[in-house]
């Protein structure tokens, strides 16, 4: 295993994911494990980090690490105060070094961005927004980037002007986990058919959102609905509302969708159906991408 | 303890209530544990019944016991099929007999009820229409029975016609017991003032309801929001939404709320602040109430 010039971390609440990085922005290796920040005290951040990336490390210098995620967070490695919007997702100076027993290691949290009016914040996502405006220059428009806390983003001149986050992703699992529809919504599979068809119907009547939350109970107990129309009908229901609640961001703007796979061809079947032109992006090259940025501003910065 | 004429019985997924009846309906005694039919196998409903009536049952003749709620459900004693709306709330000649060792006692479950467009279903709320109508006769309008799964009744001629079943107190315990919100959601009460102009807000952009959710979780990070106006918050979100989504049931309609002191206070203040005049009643009054209506029907039918 060669030696890494530095090292790119995505340090989330429940994984971590590192990458060697070599010339170029070239990836040497990776590796992830499950020590994300919600099972880690301060003082095990450095462990768990030298137990990834312990090949990678020179024995001879010091080496730049570059940390996005809730490893910045208050009950994190140490806390990377968000930056207030209006504002570029990355500014070097504000970020967050890390205290480490490994003087060879010089880490930097990236920190996450927070808006005061309405109150929102972000962290990680600011990442990706880099990643993302390092290869479209010029961007002007709304980002969309789904996952547990779903963020809408407005962008202009490589600055975020303002967010909104929403719940759909965590009210999903809230739902499957914990709630009476759980037993209704046991399959691994959604029908895209009826997730398409019941998001055209939220949109045209946002109220059912909530008055079919129910009925999905009952139309398993006297119908025995298949779970995978149940499935499909509470994402179109969470989703729908979403974006019929975030209609000022999408309507008449340019918009880019950035997530996962399985959440971006669900909220791009969503957006086509309210005729919202998009593309879309890998949450996970964007974050790289971003880091590289990251990196890059800060050899900026030190010259 | 004198002997009873008969028992009355509401037994939900977590308590069992038991009154011990008297000639015109008076309660001798009351009792109630939590072996609610969630903790219970068929076998073991008439055990824990015995439990709390033993003292009330006579030695020499056959007493019946009329119950109503989860006990006549799949997983309860014996199950008491759904009748279907349009119906009275009270058939008896579909009430549900559940066998018993004790020959003496002659168990009545009286069945919930069913709609097949859309599909939705209730157990237990038929007895409190039952309690409510043999108070008012007459009534044509819509109940309004708050609880974990708040039901919209539409009512006329002594029948049920059509009803709305909404998760909103099913969803407000998810967000308090295992969401992201629920540190922010820690106090014993909520703020009045900021639950009805919440409410107010919510009634005029239901999409509120959605951006704004996770907002409790900024407002709390960024500025330490008392958890008092949270949860007002939380409450005028998902009431607020469930109001705006039912529009058509109380629109024009007289309204009676059916519930819990707290809920129906909460509810009361969100139906007031969109101008729905309405009476409330006591669910648990109520109950009763229809579990003598149905004693009364029983025996006109033996008759």
């Amino acid at each position: 295993m060669s030696v890494a010039d530095w090292i790119a971390v995505d340090w989330g609440t429940t994984h971590v994911r590192a990458w060697a990085m070599g010339p170029g922005n070239s990836v040497l290796a990776a590796d992830s494990s499950t020590k994300g920040m919600g099972t880690l005290k301060p003082e095990e951040f450095e462990p768990a980090l030298v137990e990834l990336a312990a090949s990678w490390l020179p024995k001879d210098r010091t080496i730049d690490v570059l940390a996005c995620g809730m490893v910045g967070a208050r009950q994190g490695w140490v806390e990377a105060e968000y930056l207030p919007v209006p504002t570029p997702p990355l500014v070097p100076a504000r970020f967050r070094q890390a205290d480490a027993a490994n003087v060879h290691l010089a880490v930097s949290i990236i920190p996450g961005l927070k808006q005061s009016a309405p109150p929102d914040v972000m962290r990680g996502e600011e990442t990706q927004i880099a990643g993302f405006l390092s290869q479209t220059e010029g961007f002007e428009g709304v980002l969309v980037m789904p996952g547990t806390h779903t963020k809408w983003v407005r962008v202009a001149e490589g600055r975020v002007l303002g967010f909104n986050s929403f719940m759909s992703g965590e009210l999903f699992a809230l739902f499957e986990q914990h709630s009476v529809l759980r037993h209704s919504l046991a399959a691994d599979d959604l029908s895209s058919d009826v997730f398409q068809e019941t998001v055209g119907a939220v949109l045209a009547d946002p109220g059912l959102a909530v008055s079919g939350l129910f009925r999905l109970r009952a139309e398993d107990l006297l119908e025995g609905q298949d779970a995978s129309v149940s499935r499909a009908k509470l994402s179109a229901y969470l989703i729908g509302s979403e974006i019929a609640a975030a209609r000022s961001f999408w309507q008449d703007e340019r918009c880019a969708l950035i997530g996962s796979p399985a959440l971006t061809d669900l909220y791009s079947r969503a957006l086509e159906t309210c005729g919202c032109a998009h593309e879309t992006h890998s949450a996970d090259t964007l974050t790289l991408q971003g880091l590289c940025a990251a990196k890059a501003l800060l050899e900026e910065d030190k010259r």
